[in-house]
């Protein structure tokens, strides 16, 4: 809570002080939040329900359970909702401390070290090659200590590299917990999906999270849930406070997983527009990016980044995700989410002015 | 997560099923909220803000706790703001851990045990005398172990019975760490108001927990705050994830607390309210009503509240809340919010008819 430059992305108070506007004026590139969202249909529920304000949530979450697992094809006792998937992977580091240690996949969400941490959970790291990420393929090269968990985050932030299922599954019986973080593999069209979480009945010691606030725009109204076996769930159930999801979040999303065609719209703006957004910084010196399967593309530079950012922020108003908070990438890389073509336009020309 | 009977109120989803009809058209005595809100000005801000959904909430609330901080005349630095009261009390129960246990008044709202356990903190429990609550004056007759904790809820819940502020002073410094569970303070007017938190800052060992969802009938939303020394703060920032207060409970927190009219509306309503449903309940035979300073009461009576509580709930689609998740009380009691004198009335003249 120290009242420094902010180390987590999506800290516009911050931003808009340093760039002298109001939050709402900034181009915001740093949260990789999906443009063409939030869905009407969920902003429709949401004012619907405003009067259910008034009324606890129902504590057993009956309603989103059962649409979530109507959505995945499972029975709603495996789905576990929370207060955003950062909520939910706080109570799972608190199951990986039966782990010896966690293979944790670096660079990472710093908020992964954090939960870890506080539960004093030893951490393994396992450094991605950024030079060639292609090295990680089938399957991974890990060959775990007896007793170890593993953490990975599919596809991964910030470099957007995707695993493909088949490389995943061979390793999943090395481990003796296994968290997928999925945060963002709405984004793939479902003929591209890679998600383990079809397979989840077949792997108790396997976890799956998911987030609701970045395909559908919501991240202020805070939704995610985990997938995962039901006795484990009924364990994890007492560890945590009774109504962790409001009530305008669980209606919101209710209706959102139930909008095909917001989905269909997602599923058809991102690959030409992130291939625009990749040749365009591709084509400006100093800039190189990873190509990746998410709604956002990792960026290496030769300049310093915390100065590239200040500049954007002041000439332009428009604020990119320094990599400061992955200490592996340091001042060095940056991440930009994929926007409208228009928006992405706008950053491609300012990059260009520097 | 179990799909029996729920152990907490406020669950109308379960009731309503009993009651046949939806959870809208029920009358919900169980959950203490006030019925004069939520204030307008808090859906006003809602409904300003709701384009705010789509960014992440700032971290370090910064202008929640400015404005939390001012209301109690406090620096922001003490404020801690959390996903309703539950999650703090959560997180507040790990820092119990430190003491070798902790005393916890009886009859308990059900979640402190759940809380307490989950971080394996042994409880110690006081037992209130229900025949006599005046018996706990000055001071309160507790000597406890070296390193104990203490968990005091004050007004208490289910009792009302509120303890005075030099009731509680001189027992402070008899315990390693004091939680003081004030979620129905607020519904005291100013001059009757007996809260620790202007004195928050002369004890370290000291914390605080306000709900901002009773006063302002806001529990859909989840808002809640802890008052504690700043460096408690700093270290429990880092047991939970970052974002744990949604953007709209947010700014209607912010404009809630400055609504001076809603406030005095509610304290001008409450007494004399409180006194006709407590008199229209002492009436009755077979009722015997506690006299609480908050927006509830703790009913006695001969009869199962159980099948009381069925029956209210099919007859008149009344629902009060049964007392079976207090082991002290069991069956023979429940509690009722006070609600507008009309509903009040609708609950005396439905318990007549028993």
């Amino acid at each position: 809570m120290s009242l420094n430059r902010p180390v987590h992305g999506g800290n516009v108070v911050w931003a808009a002080s340093v760039a002298g506007c109001s939050p709402d004026r900034l181009l915001d590139f740093s949260a990789s939040i999906n443009p063409l969202g939030p869905p009407q249909s969920a902003i429709a529920a949401i004012t619907t329900h405003l009067n259910r304000i008034t009324l606890y949530p129902d504590p057993r979450y009956s309603e989103l359970r059962k649409h979530l697992g109507r959505f995945h094809q499972l029975p709603p006792e495996v789905i576990w909702p929370g207060n955003g998937a950062a909520e939910l992977l706080t109570w799972i580091a608190r199951q990986l401390r039966k782990c010896q240690s966690v293979y944790v996949l670096t660079p990472a969400f710093r908020d992964y070290a954090r939960a870890l941490q506080a539960f004093g959970v030893p951490i393994q790291p396992y450094a991605l090659d950024l030079l060639d990420l292609s090295k990680l393929a089938s399957p991974l090269p890990l060959s775990p200590n007896p007793g170890s968990g593993l953490l990975l985050n599919n596809p991964h932030n910030p470099t957007g590299k995707l695993w493909r299922r088949e490389e995943i599954l061979p390793i999943l019986d090395r481990f003796e917990f296994v968290v997928i973080d999925e945060a963002f593999m709405d984004f793939l069209d479902p003929s591209e999906d890679q998600s383990l979480i079809p397979l989840i009945q077949d792997y108790p010691h396997l976890v799956i999270v998911r987030s609701l606030t970045k395909f559908y725009s919501l991240p202020g109204l805070r939704l995610g849930y985990a997938i995962a076996d039901p006795a484990l769930i009924e364990q994890w159930q007492h560890w945590r406070d009774p109504w962790p999801v409001n009530i305008l979040a669980e209606v919101a999303g209710i209706a959102a997983i139930q909008d095909d065609d917001f989905q269909r719209q997602t599923w058809d703006w991102l690959p030409p527009t992130r291939h625009h957004l990749l040749e365009g910084l591709r084509s400006l010196s100093g800039f190189d990016p990873y190509p990746g399967a998410a709604n956002f593309l990792l960026v290496k530079t030769q300049q310093s980044v915390t100065e590239l950012q200040e500049w954007l922020l002041k000439e332009y108003q428009i604020l990119i995700r320094d990599c400061v908070s992955f200490p592996e990438l340091g001042d060095r890389y940056f991440r930009v989410a994929v926007r409208s073509q228009a928006e992405n336009q706008r950053l491609l020309d300012a990059l260009g002015d520097r």
